[in-house]
């Protein structure tokens, strides 16, 4: 049997991602398709543009079989959090065999190279790394140039990892390594407009275009498979959306002006004088945008900035990021399944060694369950699924307020049961 | 040498003021007039409409000499709080021999009846509180009905304590009581619209219709005297204002949405439930309005809902409240002054055992500097004043952010220097 899984956003989810989705069909032949999706925060450090669980609907009425929510603490990270939650998710299913990417350089035997640096972190390499970071560089960048130096890359070659898909892929294969995972890897090259194209381009245009044409009521019916179109419509339509970063301007800053440097302190991620900066930041800036490039420097990027906002009103310990980024998510959240992904379900319940939350409402009692279950060898950190969990439900909660239909706004959209479809 | 002192808040100062000054000066016949004034944040549990800062030049350019800064710990307190804050600030001042306030009923006599009744506490009334309590009276309405059987009121005396400045009055005479203080306390009828009158009526409005007014664009100059209506005028031009309570909105609900009833346990005044009421609230509601109508009752006042609204992001913990309640304010904050103002100022210095704070950047070096002379018999407590001090300066940077323009939405207003006129 062969299971084909995908890591995706699908923010929202448009013709390219239906080509890539049926071109990953094309490689791998799978039996059945499975997406571990990022809930209602995105990789970028931005509030998804519709909730999670419409998201889920496209995703399932355009050919995905079940689809994971990958848990906030790892939505919210840079690539190799993001990357490393994902994949051991996937992997911890104990079913999907293959593993289909983007890829612009579409070559996946030099992003394995590469993946395999970064894994094994040959001493010369960990030095070549620091030299650049001590530059100033931020730590992408630095880790790209360590990397030229490193494996004496050309500009073509310094050109492949520097593109976002293939930068997430290198991180995909590094955490299929660290995992010592089976599922096989492929890479898809990307079509149509680039992942940060800010504007429409005929039926295949970037998310974040998409994102911009809602926001300025353009038309952007022809980028999306017309059911997706449907669902976006009529999320709009209930005031359950657009939710936008912006939003959240009158919220994060000024609880960023109550937050002290040892408030800070506790949080992941705030170090290299960050905390300062963004206490500094908040008591001066007048909106988000001016906050931002207040904070920004060459060693930091605005997804960074950003991510780390949500952080702080997130309350991200170090200690929960850190096991996290051990121990991978805690259970398998379903947000949405078809009638084919039901008879998954019921092959993976079977093998996993983590829980299956379906009715959200039931995780209290699910881990009480798994802990006086003596018959299966449960693999889950009480206290981090707990956590993992409630910080999902916390983000959604706050998703939810930021809704321009206010009553629309109440907490409690996990409580809803996962969707089904024919 | 006669110092009146006024307790007031001037959210804006209008005719009703102006008239209440000039009524109050009749009385005692003043060398000086000092006034405290609550902050940025009143006792209504509502931002002030423009910031201390114009709201202190209007008092100086209408007649009074001197405006101390009430600690936002005292301005958003229950008129027991609210009262000992003011009182305290003024008796310690030295200098100050008449203390005038406004009031429905006009009778001293009688609210000094009920101030002593509050102060000695004779066992019979605690036991006829208990028991009103007991039905679900919010505590202004419990004590009302104590009061009533205790001294056996008829109606007309029973609705002289139902008026919010005879209210407040007691509250400041029971303060008079507990400081042992020489303050000598006078009443002036009130003139003109109720205190919570909601539409202009002719030169006389209350506070609130001219907040009306402002709001819905209204046109209030005759409400007010020319020099206040231009010094408003100038600063809504600036975008400085007007900063409204529902502007909190976007703050304050998401903000609760992530506290834990373990949170709001730290925080002062969260008792009766009431910690489990705000979270439910701020979890189902779309909307300040929503929210507060969510949590109201009998027993809890609109206004005791919008302060502890601010005690949760303000982080008003039971300790430092406790505290100041025991103790007053440890500082005296010059928020402005007149040239003969000036005069009187160098009289107080010589005399108080709090210090005077005009610099508000030197706040730390002025509390060294104390710990250090040993001349004087300064009479502060070192962690409270630094905890009321940066209360204000806190209270002050979120409320800037609520500024309808971005430009000036920067922190830091307190290290504005005093202001001095002529």
């Amino acid at each position: 049997m062969k299971v084909l899984g995908l890591i995706v956003e699908y923010n929202p989810m448009h013709n390219g991602h239906l080509y890539h989705l049926n071109a990953a069909k094309k490689i791998v032949k799978p039996d059945y398709t499975v997406a571990v999706m990022s809930g209602n925060f995105c990789q970028r450090g931005e509030p998804a543009i519709i909730n999670k669980f419409a998201r889920t609907l496209m995703a399932l009425k355009n050919g995905i079989d079940i689809v994971f929510e990958l848990p906030t603490v790892f939505s919210l990270q840079d690539a190799g959090g993001f990357a490393f939650g994902a994949i051991s998710l996937l992997n911890n299913l104990k079913i999907v065999t293959d593993l289909v990417f983007g890829s612009e350089s579409n070559d996946s035997e030099f992003l394995k190279q590469i993946a395999e640096v970064l894994y094994n972190q040959p001493e010369n390499f960990d030095y070549l790394l620091k030299k650049e970071l001590k530059k100033g560089y931020s730590y992408p960048n630095a880790r790209k140039y360590a990397l030229k130096n490193f494996l004496k890359f050309d500009s073509e070659n310094l050109s492949k990892i520097e593109k976002s898909n293939d930068f997430l892929g290198i991180e995909y294969i590094h955490s299929l390594l660290k995992l010592n995972s089976h599922i096989k890897f492929h890479t898809i090259k990307r079509i149509g407009s680039n992942y940060n194209d800010e504007t429409l381009k005929g039926t295949i245009s970037s998310a974040t275009a998409i994102r911009n044409a809602i926001k300025n009521n353009f038309d952007y019916s022809q980028a999306l498979p017309p059911n997706n179109f449907k669902i976006i419509s009529d999320e709009l339509k209930e005031g359950r959306g657009p939710v936008f970063f912006e939003s959240f301007e009158t919220f994060v800053l000024p609880y960023l002006r109550k937050m002290k440097r040892s408030d800070l302190e506790k949080i992941y991620g705030f170090k290299e004088g960050l905390d300062i900066r963004f206490i500094h930041a908040a008591n001066n800036a007048g909106d988000l945008k001016e906050f931002l490039d207040l904070v920004k420097t060459k060693r930091f990027t605005y997804s960074r900035i950003r991510r780390l906002l949500f952080y702080s009103i997130f309350n991200f310990d170090k200690k929960l990021i850190e096991d996290s980024n051990k121990y991978g998510p805690q259970y398998f959240r379903i947000l949405g399944f078809t009638k084919k992904g039901q008879n998954l379900l019921s092959i993976i319940k079977k093998q996993v060694n983590r829980p299956l939350i379906s009715t959200a409402s039931n995780y209290k009692k699910i881990l009480e369950k798994i802990l006086k279950d003596t018959e299966k060898d449960w693999d889950v950190i009480p206290e981090l699924y707990l956590k993992q969990f409630e910080m999902d439900i916390l983000a959604s909660n706050i998703y939810s307020y930021f809704y321009p239909n206010k009553s629309q706004r109440k907490s409690g959209m996990d409580f809803r049961e996962p969707i089904m479809i024919e």
